[in-house]
C-alpha cells in the first residue's frame, strides 16, 4: 500500500487530518478552493507539529509531504485513503464523491468526518458506494485518537478491516459501528448537552464560564479517563450498576425533562453566548486557545499514557509499532530517539531539569529491555535499581527538539550496571548521565545477582564496550565553587 | 472559627465529605446509622488518604480526627460546617435538617449534596432556613474541585461569603449560583447525557464500552480541561463564537431531536446495560475501579496544574495558601515538606527514579524563591540553570510516604550557586541532591552576576551556612566498577 492521503477540504478538520497523516509519514495532498487554504493548512500543520510527535515515546517516521493542489483529480491520484471534510451539506458531500470517484484509485478508501449524515446517505448517488464510510473525528484530529467508523452492509468486511488497520497505524483508534444512526453516537450525546446549555444560559441560571466550570473541574474531569457507564459503575458502590439504574431510574421523571424542546437561537440568544463567550475567553486569540488547549491535552494524555489507562494505553501500542532499533554490541547502543513533548517544558518552553534525568531513565529501561531485562523478566522477580546518578546539563534543550540518547556500558560485572548516556541534540551534546544501577532482588528489596539472560547479555555489551573510549565527563564530581 | 465538621450521612459522597475535610486538617463527627458504615468510612478515607495530599506541593495541616458518633445532636455539636449526604429523598432530608437545627451551633452553615433539589424546598420545613445551603459535590469528593453552591434571598451575602470561604480553604471551588433550579447546572447536562445513552444502548447502537469509549478517547479529554462553550469557541476558528452558534443552530432542529423523550428503563434494559457494563468492567472490583480512577485524576489534575490551566490552576492556590517555610539562615532550610503524589510512583508503588530529581528541583525553585529569585526576579530576565546534578538513591519512597527536604548551601559567590538537599523519610536520609546553578540573563541565554535582592541574600545565607559541617557524599563523583 502506497502511504499516500487525499485530503478534500482543507479546514479544521481536513487539516488536522492531513497534519496527523503526515506526522505518522504519509505523503498527504489537500484539495480546498479557499484562497486562504494554504495559510491555515499550515497554521494546523505547526500546532500539531509542536503537539503530536512528543506524545510518543518512540521516533516516528520522517514526516511525509503535504501539498496543496488545484484539482480533486490530482489531489486522489493514488492515494490508498482520501477523507473529505467538506461544509455539513449533503448535497456539497455528494458532489464530492460523484466528483472524485472515477480517478480515485480502485482499492481507495473514502472517508466522510461528517457529524452528522448517515453512510447511506453518502453512498446514495455514488457508482463506488461500496467505498465510502463514515470516518468522524475529533477535533484536534491530530491529538484525539477515537474516529467513529460507521458502515453499511455496502462495505465489505474486508474493506472494514483494512480501514480499521490504516486508522490505527496513524495513531487513531476505530469505534466501529455496523448500524449507522443520524449524529452516529458522540454527536447525539454532545447534541443532548449543548441543548440544555443553551436553556441555562437562555435562562439565565449559569454564565457560559460557570458552565465551562462545572464540566472541567468536575465531571469533564471523570469523563476524560473512565467515561459515562464506569463512571457511575463506581458510584453505584458494592451495590452495582443494576442497583444504581434503579436508583437513577425515577430521576428521569423528574420536573427539569420538561426542558427538552428545543431553545430557539434568537439573534438576542446568539448575542449573549457571544458576549459571555468574549468576557470568558476573549483576552486569547483563537490560536492562543489552541496551543493552551493542546498543551493541556498533551499533558492529559501522556499522565493517562503513564497510569495505562484509556487514551493512554494506545499511545503505548503505537509506541510499540514504531520501536525497531538495532543492535551492533561493539558500539553505544541508540536508546532514545524522540521529540520532546510539551509537558516537559516549562513556561519558558525549555525542558525542565527533571526531564533530562526523565528521558535518561527512559533511556536506561530501554537497555534493560536489550539485555532481558524486560517486563517478563522484572515480574519473575529481578530488576535494576539506580542507586546514583550524574548528569551534566551543557545545552539548551526546547518543547519540540528532537533528542537522540546513545548508552555506552561503563561497568557490567556482578550486581553493578554502569551507564553513561550521552543526550545529542544534532551533533551537538545537549547533557551527559551517568548512573550506577544495581540488580535486585525485588522481593528481600536487596541486591542480587541477575538471573539469565540478563547477566549474559550485561556481560556481552560490557566486554563490546571495553574498547571504547571514556566519555568526557565520566567519573566526574561537582567541583567545589 | 473551630475547623469542626459534621457529616450527617457516610456513604460513598459522604465519606467522601468527611476524608476532604479530615485531610485538609478538620475534625470531623460523622453519623450514619448503617452498621456498614465504619468500614466502609475507613475504605473511602484510605482511599483519600492515597490521592488527596499529593495533589499538592506544600505540606498539608495535621490530619483531624475521624469519628462515627451514636446521634445527630453529637455530630453537630460544636461544627462549623454540616453537610447533609442522606438518600436523595426530600421527606427524609428535611427530616435530618428538623432533627439538628435545635443542636446545631449558632453560626454553623448547613450544606445538602442533593443533586436534584432546590435550597428553598429544603429551607421549606425548617426553622433556620437561613443556613441551609445546596453544596453539591462531585464524586470523588476528595479529588474533584467544584462544588455548586447553590442559595435563595433568604441566605444573607454574609453566610454566603463564609460558606465560599470554608469551601475554598478545604481545595474546592465553590460555583455560586444565586438563581435555584431542578438539578441545579451540572445535573442537567449528565441527565440529558444519560438519557441519549441509554438510547443508544436501548436501540443497539452501542454498548456501554463504546459509549464510554468515544467520551474518554474523544470530548471527555476536551472537556477536562476546557468544558463545552471555549472548545466550541475554538471550533469556531476565526470566524468566531456568533459565526459559529449560526451554524450549529440549524442541527438543533435535526431528525435526532426526535429521541427527547425519556427511554423506559424496563428490566430488559436494566438487565442489558448491567451486563455490558460486567462485560466491559466486571473483572475489576468498585475498590480497584476507584483506585485506578484515582490514579488517572491525580496524573489529569497534576498536569493540568503544570499547564497552569482549569482544574491545575486551583491546586497551585491552595499551595500558596498552605506555604509557610521559616527561615533560619544558620541552619539547612526546609524547601520541601510533602507527600509523595500518585503519579509520581511506578507500578511498583515506589518512586520513580526522575521524580527524585523533580522533588529536588522543585526544592531549588523554593531555594531561589526564598533568596528574592522569584516570579518577578525571573519575569525582569535573571535566573539560575541548573549546570550539574549529583543524585545519591539511598532508600526507596512509596507512593503517600512524606519526605522532607533540607538545603544546604554549598557555595554562593559570584554567578555560581552549589547547594545540597537531603531527602529526609522520617529520620532516614532517602536520597541526596548535590546541583551546581549558574544565574542566567535569560535574555542572552548566558551567564551573568545576579541582581539585588539575590546576590545579597544569597550571599548571606552562603555565609550562614559556612559553619555547617559538609554534609556526607558531597563532592563525590561515581566510582568506577
Amino acid at each position: 500500500m502506497t502511504r499516500r492521503a487525499a485530503i478534500i477540504g482543507g479546514g479544521v478538520i481536513g487539516g488536522g487530518w492531513a497534519a496527523r497523516f503526515a506526522l505518522m509519514g504519509w505523503d498527504v495532498r489537500v484539495f480546498d478552493p479557499d484562497p486562504d487554504a494554504k495559510r491555515k493548512l499550515d497554521e494546523v500543520l505547526s500546532n500539531a507539529r509542536r503537539a503530536l510527535p512528543g506524545l510518543y515515546d518512540a521516533p516516528l517516521p520522517p514526516e511525509g509531504s503535504l501539498t496543496l493542489v488545484d484539482t480533486m483529480t490530482e489531489a486522489v491520484d493514488g492515494a490508498a485513503w482520501i477523507q473529505e471534510s467538506v461544509p455539513e451539506r449533503l448535497d456539497l458531500k455528494r458532489k464530492v464523491f460523484q466528483a472524485l470517484q472515477s480517478s480515485a484509485p480502485d482499492d481507495a478508501i473514502i472517508g466522510s468526518s461528517t457529524s452528522g449524515f448517515k453512510p447511506s446517505e453518502l453512498q446514495g448517488c455514488a457508482t463506488i458506494p461500496d467505498r465510502i464510510v463514515v470516518a468522524h473525528p475529533f477535533n484536534p484530529v491530530y491529538l484525539l485518537p477515537v474516529v467513529e467508523l460507521v458502515t453499511t452492509d455496502r462495505n465489505a468486511p474486508d474493506l472494514v478491516t483494512r480501514a480499521q488497520a490504516i486508522l490505527t497505524s496513524i495513531g487513531m483508534v476505530p469505534l466501529h459501528l455496523p448500524r449507522e444512526i443520524d449524529a452516529h453516537v458522540a454527536d447525539r450525546l454532545l447534541e443532548a448537552v449543548w441543548r440544555e446549555a443553551l436553556w441555562l444560559v437562555n435562562d439565565g441560571i449559569a454564565t457560559t464560564e460557570q458552565i465551562d466550570e462545572v464540566i472541567r473541574l468536575g465531571f469533564g474531569l471523570r469523563w476524560a479517563q473512565m467515561g459515562l457507564f464506569e463512571t457511575y459503575r463506581i458510584a453505584g458502590g458494592e451495590a452495582g450498576m443494576a442497583h444504581f439504574l434503579g436508583q437513577f431510574g425515577p430521576a428521569l421523571k423528574w420536573p427539569w425533562t420538561k426542558l427538552m424542546d428545543v431553545p430557539d437561537l434568537t439573534d438576542a440568544l446568539i448575542q449573549q453566548i457571544s458576549d459571555q463567550s468574549d468576557a470568558q475567553s476573549g483576552h486569547h486569540s483563537i490560536r492562543d486557545l489552541e496551543r493552551i488547549r493542546d498543551g493541556n491535552l498533551v499533558a492529559i494524555l501522556r499522565g493517562l499514557k503513564q497510569t495505562g489507562q484509556g487514551a493512554g494505553t494506545h499511545l503505548s501500542e503505537t509506541d510499540k509499532a514504531l520501536t525497531d532499533f538495532k543492535l551492533d554490541p561493539t558500539q553505544p547502543v541508540e536508546t532514545a530517539n524522540r521529540q520532546i513533548p510539551l509537558d516537559w517544558t516549562d513556561y519558558n518552553g525549555h525542558m525542565t531539569e527533571a526531564r533530562y534525568l526523565d528521558a535518561f531513565a527512559n533511556a536506561t529501561d530501554r537497555f534493560m529491555e536489550l539485555i532481558g531485562c524486560d517486563a517478563a523478566y522484572i515480574a519473575s522477580g529481578g530488576s535494576f535499581f539506580t542507586a546514583e546518578t550524574h548528569i551534566r546539563h551543557l545545552a539548551e534543550v526546547n518543547a519540540g527538539d528532537r533528542i537522540r540518547i546513545t548508552t555506552q556500558v561503563l561497568g557490567g560485572a556482578g550486581k553493578k550496571m554502569h551507564l553513561f548516556h550521552t543526550m545529542w541534540l544534532g551533533d551537538t551534546v545537549a547533557a551527559t548521565g551517568e548512573h550506577m544501577l544495581l540488580h535486585v532482588s525485588l522481593e528481600t528489596r536487596r541486591t542480587a545477582e541477575p538471573l539469565e539472560p540478563v547477566r549474559t547479555r550485561l556481560t556481552e555489551m560490557a566486554e563490546g564496550h571495553a574498547g571504547l573510549p571514556m566519555p568526557d565527563g565520566a567519573g566526574r564530581a561537582i567541583q567545589s565553587s
